[in-house]
């Protein structure tokens, strides 16, 4: 039964993809103006909608980090609705000719940017999340299927309503939101095969919701997520720059996939300097993990284990491994690496070519902290996730990478010999 | 046992990725002519074990096409060489930097051109793919794991170990091909689900093969292939123009998927031209199922059903529908197409634009055949095949397809606020 009604609303999004691919970026900005001041208008339904999510979380013994992402008030709403007349300001993709060729038998061949067409996102507690991804998806003229978390339905179903209204009363495609309200487990398993309709999959959220994704998905998916990141103080590094990049990277804000995991230190370093790194890093709260070499040096601290060097922690805890030689350093981040973000502190211009040249991952750094790989910070405007595969998009994802290219062909009648 | 084999083979390559990866283009086409010319040293043996899978191809009762796509002669085997030599001489994407720019912070951020790393194939009979993959995908900077069909199995082996021992001899990662011996169903389901070392995976082959690919991969696939390309004879065609590319695009070589399989015409259409239209195809042994207007004015064609819609014949055979006007002929094209190769017939500019602006497909053509869409067609002097899905790569892939992007960041000791 769900089924159907899941087929029904993919069906419609394939519709309405044809016509949001038709819009002008004055529709489409219009459009999102009018989404995010019907939002503000009615964001006291939306509070009481959110109200019910609280209360049933509560009940449920949820509380902390996870309540707090649940939760709406009249500040995040403003947030909500800023985001989207931002997402309104940002440069249309749609249009662009990336190429255009003339072939020696007369055919005029081009490259063109269109959008993606149907666009699924699986994410988790955030509510926000709704108004933000159909944005960024809404811009780039695509059609949204929606399956946020079952602890914030009834939000996500009055945000996702409010959006579809305030397009229909435009003039424009109200099929361009679907929002799925089925909490069934089948049914997202079933989203995760309707080729038919979704060209794209993109999950957002922790490390199980994406494992998920890759086993079960059956549609194109760009994997958003893991990050343990590495940083490594080569033996030419400028000691008070590596510290500096160190705290930032590491304490600025742990929970998210672009602070550092593990330290790798040439084994060389200024023992003097190592001690201060460990008394800073430890008058930030973090933990630290260590190998037999920094023991030496500190026998205090806790011993690492293999676990250690593949985990993501997201937290205050940070582990060390000492290293003999930068080609070490390489190999480690090849070895426990998930692709996010490396750094290496150095002042050696053969280093740091090497560094950028052979480790494998979306953003390589030299004397700079990790933090730095976020669509905004890389001036894109705005940010629907972060990507660690390597096909269509790597890195920070803008509304480019929320687009695909089709060829235009021009000719005068040519057939092919 | 084998699936241990599976993951020895996935670890060398991934390994021999990160070699590849810094080879300068000197010594990858140095490379490329080393085995271009290893494989004309050794043709004897090449065809010695080729010989092997045609006798067993013979027991097992194959002939005609699938025979003859298995075979190898002298002639073949230069084709392969000189095949290898071409891609040599192809411009190397490798290095380019795409974009680079300074953040207000001083950052300089740059996105460069790089392998994808591993990318694992599975095809079918035709042996030459073994070294024509590997040679776009060596250019490419990428190791390539190689799943062969099983009749192709002994020419496979031969060659797959020519090419090992050429790079050998170069000083080049011997491990970066991988032919994957093992014919048993568990070890290609095994591949499919490689992830820890394959980043891509493109199946080259028939509608089956791409569909197990589909429902079982757990690696980012690109998907090759499916073409139910139709051609529109708008009201307003010069219908000499649309006779002349519909031959073209059915009868120049039906088996491929950029042929023609439905032929959509404007009910206005002339019709003793449309009669015309109708002999020249049976002239050329074309079978037509057609629809009831088309039956009203010639009685004696075969009356197509629904399925005919969905269709690909890749034969000489051609589906005829009536349809009214420009739109009916977008969405019937929405409804059956599979986003190939698309075309429309017509002297009238709004409707020519309209066309190219709402058809759904890699490559969408205004007076011209279908059969263009092809790597060497376009320029881009090799092919690995043509993609019908969104991501990455729409349409004819060359070597800059087999590549991605990383970020690169040039910080002076930038932490973030």
């Amino acid at each position: 039964m769900s089924i159907t009604r899941l087929q029904e609303q993919g069906k419609k999004a394939k519709q309405a993809s044809y016509e949001l691919g038709k819009l002008s970026s004055i529709e489409k900005n219009k459009g999102l103006i009018a989404v995010a001041e019907a939002i503000l208008i009615q964001q006291e339904i939306i509070i009481k909608e959110n109200k019910k999510d609280i209360e049933k979380a509560k009940d449920a013994g949820i509380s902390g980090a996870l309540l707090d992402r649940l939760t709406l008030n009249e500040n995040r709403i403003i947030a909500m609705a800023e985001g989207l007349k931002q997402i309104a300001q940002l440069d249309d993709p749609i249009g662009e000719i990336a190429m255009m060729k003339k072939r020696p038998n007369g055919l005029q061949i081009g490259q063109k940017r269109v959008p993606l067409g149907v666009i699924a996102i699986i994410y988790e507690a955030r509510p926000n999340v709704t108004a933000d991804a159909f944005g960024l998806c809404f811009k780039a003229g695509n059609a949204v299927l929606l399956k946020g978390g079952k602890e914030a339905l009834y939000s996500n179903m009055a945000i996702a309503e409010i959006i579809s209204d305030a397009l229909s009363k435009c003039g424009l495609p109200k099929d361009g939101i679907q929002f799925i309200a089925d909490t069934d487990r089948s049914t997202t398993l079933a989203l995760m095969k309707l080729n038919k309709y979704v060209d794209v999959l993109i999950p957002r959220g922790g490390k199980n919701l994406i494992q998920s994704v890759i086993q079960n998905s059956t549609i194109p998916i760009i994997e958003t997520g893991a990050g343990n990141c590495h940083l490594y103080i080569d033996e030419f590094a400028d000691l008070d720059q590596a510290i500096s990049i160190v705290i930032n990277a590491k304490t600025q804000r742990p929970g998210v996939c672009n602070a550092i995991e593990t330290l790798l230190v040439h084994k060389a370093i200024d023992k003097s300097k190592f001690l201060e790194l460990v008394e800073k890093l430890e008058s930030h709260s973090v933990e630290l993990r260590v190998d037999d070499q920094v023991r030496k040096w500190v026998p205090r601290l806790e011993r690492s284990t293999e676990r250690d060097w593949d985990e993501e922690y997201l937290d205050l805890i940070l582990a060390i491994k000492t290293v003999s030689s930068l080609e070490e350093a390489i190999q480690h981040i090849h070895n426990y690496g998930t692709g996010h973000s490396e750094a290496i502190v150095t002042e050696n211009y053969t280093h740091a070519q090497k560094f950028l040249d052979e480790v494998d991952a979306a953003a390589v750094y030299v004397n700079a902290s990790t933090r730095f790989t976020d669509g905004f910070e890389f001036g894109f405007g705005a940010e629907i996730g972060i990507s660690t595969q390597k096909l269509h998009a790597r890195g920070p994802m803008g509304l480019k990478e929320l687009t695909t290219t089709k060829y235009i062909i021009y000719g005068t009648g040519q057939a092919r010999m």
